[in-house]
């Protein structure tokens, strides 16, 4: 034991699909105290973290608040809350995320319906009013930002049309909050979850959910006690309604963190924040390109904060990954599922968004393509990105 | 949103029943960047946390591992893994978190007797055996430190019992970890499940468990899923293991909080470490005494780091507990079920048990007593605790 000695790491930069980089504001609150999960103000705190949340998923919905875990419990909140044995529900598959969502909303004893998509593309509303008309589900789940392919999926119809087949909206949000536009109550959705490691550049730790009058409605008519204890929002409500109800001990750090980072998106303002995603995304684009690389998602349904390339030809994966974090530092994401070995996932989110990291990304990345023998004019990434920026003064 | 301003609050002084106050050599840890789950520098950090976790819970078994949540995600894991539907559990209750458990089982579908006992009190092995015999369990769940009642439940003989009726033996040892002597491979505990921000002295966010080859082999027999993906332990033992199979994003601040509160622990020793909450028990149980305080649990009994003491007759609970926050900045935690408005948890845990700590707490405790009309010596509870430190010198 006395052979493990003080913490100490290599300086990162984390480029991939999160975490990312904790913003330093968002470190210093880290390092202050412990409050009682019960003292008067950590309950304020409480109150302005739910304030500030609601401002960012642009909703009223009173059920807004931190899960007690990471996105994926996020997930599986909406889904043991939601469904019940026996229940039917469809779940849009293009990508690993919609895999697992398909995968925890079976395990509630849910008959669940995969609509699939190849990965990479995003679903048609017609495809969708097809799927409810035909199994009248009690809910519809989707990734608005696959995580997996880079695509980004629009909602804006979807509320809609599962309010016509009385459906519940379940929507994935994880590496959509703090990056690109989203609104609950607008778009009509039911219930929603995400992280902190991502567009909020915070550790990763808790997973902000919020659940719509017709989602509270459906969880009051359920037959069965929800099989997550740790997970139903039954009793969860009531330590962050007024009751202030002893459930489980809250992550009380991680709490100040994510009050802090929704500061920051407050700040900075939700427009100009996905302003400065789609800014820096296009930069980087140029750059990509520039150096030969395409996008797996078609134009106009690619993630301004989560940028998935395929991998060119003749040139190894995980070489060029190690080189970029053993000489560089730099962490970019490996493929997911049947994209493993075939892509990369770079990711530019929340404090990441950066002109300064889409430069230096660019030239490291140029330099381990070269080793891998691919050839182009010196410089070609950067410039390009430059040339963006430029045109847009 | 504009209201909401920079973090701040009270500098409190932790004496519930958890969190504590974060030792200061954890809180610098918590202001460090965050590293990616994959990094091979993290991955580092990950197996020197489960080598530091065997020897705090000292054993040797391969699945020990902190889960993504808090304390109550821990006990959720213990029985989603394994039980199931149509198994039989026998649960001990003498406590609020012994009625926890017997409630987290049975949402697995599993038939749980609860085997009762009068809150603050202890079971004694033949008791526990005549339910084994009775009632043939698949697995005997227990409390080791009830913080509720602050009784001290001994475990040494129930390992082997349990294996005499091929029972599995599963522990809460959530305030327990860091305080009290704790040994699973000795004492044949299978699954077992604690927290971080008690003995560890870290923020709450993780649930250190570890399961044993008896256990091991249960979730290898299972016939369905685990009813929770994100507490699955076939899956996520493939993160934990060889493999390093993404499943979720750990959290990553809370790995290096954890990490160094278990070197702070293997620092001083687990021998002195438990030696020391007794100690300091023992001061602030004189000085409670002295003040006309009585305890809830049995002599020999008594938890060190919990002191659960009855509140005197015609003293306000919730009027010296305010005024111990607000003129002292001290928190203690309230009686919980039965022992509501009866009892104040007074916790002494890891960093927090000290001398200072004590001598500081009884001295404002007899102040909020005075005003309540409680008559007395003055200092006499500073001056009993004293008295008890000198004679150890």
């Amino acid at each position: 034991m006395s052979t493990v000695g003080q913490l100490s790491f290599s300086p990162r930069l984390l480029l991939g699909p999160g975490p990312c980089d904790v913003h330093p504001r968002i470190l210093s609150v880290m390092a202050m105290p412990v409050l009682g999960h019960l003292d008067p103000e950590f309950l304020t705190i409480l109150n302005e973290t739910q304030e500030l949340l609601r401002g960012a998923f642009q909703t009223s919905n009173r059920l807004t608040f931190p899960i007690s875990g990471t996105g994926m419990a996020g997930m599986e909140t909406c889904m043991v809350n939601l469904l019940e044995r026996g229940d039917r529900a469809v779940v849009c598959v293009a990508g690993f995320f919609g895999e697992r969502m398909a995968e925890v909303a079976s395990r509630t004893g849910a008959e669940v319906t995969r609509l699939e998509q190849p990965w990479g593309q995003v679903f048609d509303p017609q495809r969708i009013r097809e799927a409810l008309q035909k199994v009248r589900p009690k809910l519809l789940a989707i990734v608005q930002a696959e995580t997996s392919t880079g695509a980004w999926q629009p909602l804006e119809e979807l509320g809609a049309l599962c309010r016509e087949f009385d459906a519940l909206l379940v929507v994935d949000a994880v590496t959509a909050l703090g990056c690109i536009p989203l609104a609950i109550d607008e778009w009509k959705i039911d219930a929603i979850y995400s992280c902190t490691q991502k567009g909020l550049s915070c550790p990763p730790g808790l997973a902000p959910v919020s659940f719509g009058p017709r989602a509270a409605e459906a969880m009051g008519k359920r037959k069965t006690k929800v099989q997550s204890w740790y997970l139903d929002l039954s009793i969860l409500q009531r330590y962050w309604g007024e009751d202030r109800l002893y459930h489980h001990t809250t992550p009380i750090t991680m709490m100040y963190a994510l009050r802090e980072g929704l500061r920051l998106l407050h700040e900075e303002g939700l427009r100009p924040r996905w302003d400065r995603h789609l800014r820096n995304h296009k930069a980087l684009a140029a750059g990509l390109v520039a150096l030969g690389l395409s996008y797996t998602a078609a134009e106009g349904h690619r993630l301004p904060q989560l940028n998935v390339v395929r991998i060119p030809d003749g040139v190894d994966d995980g070489v060029v990954r190690k080189r970029l974090l053993d000489e560089f530092n730099i962490e970019i994401g490996s493929g997911l599922g049947s994209f493993k070995g075939k892509a990369w996932r770079i990711g530019l989110m929340g404090y990441n968004s950066r002109p300064a990291v889409v430069l230096q990304f660019l030239a490291a990345l140029e330099q381990c393509l070269q080793a891998q023998g691919v050839k182009g004019a010196p410089g070609r990434g950067v410039a390009a990105a430059n040339d963006f920026y430029s045109s847009q003064k």
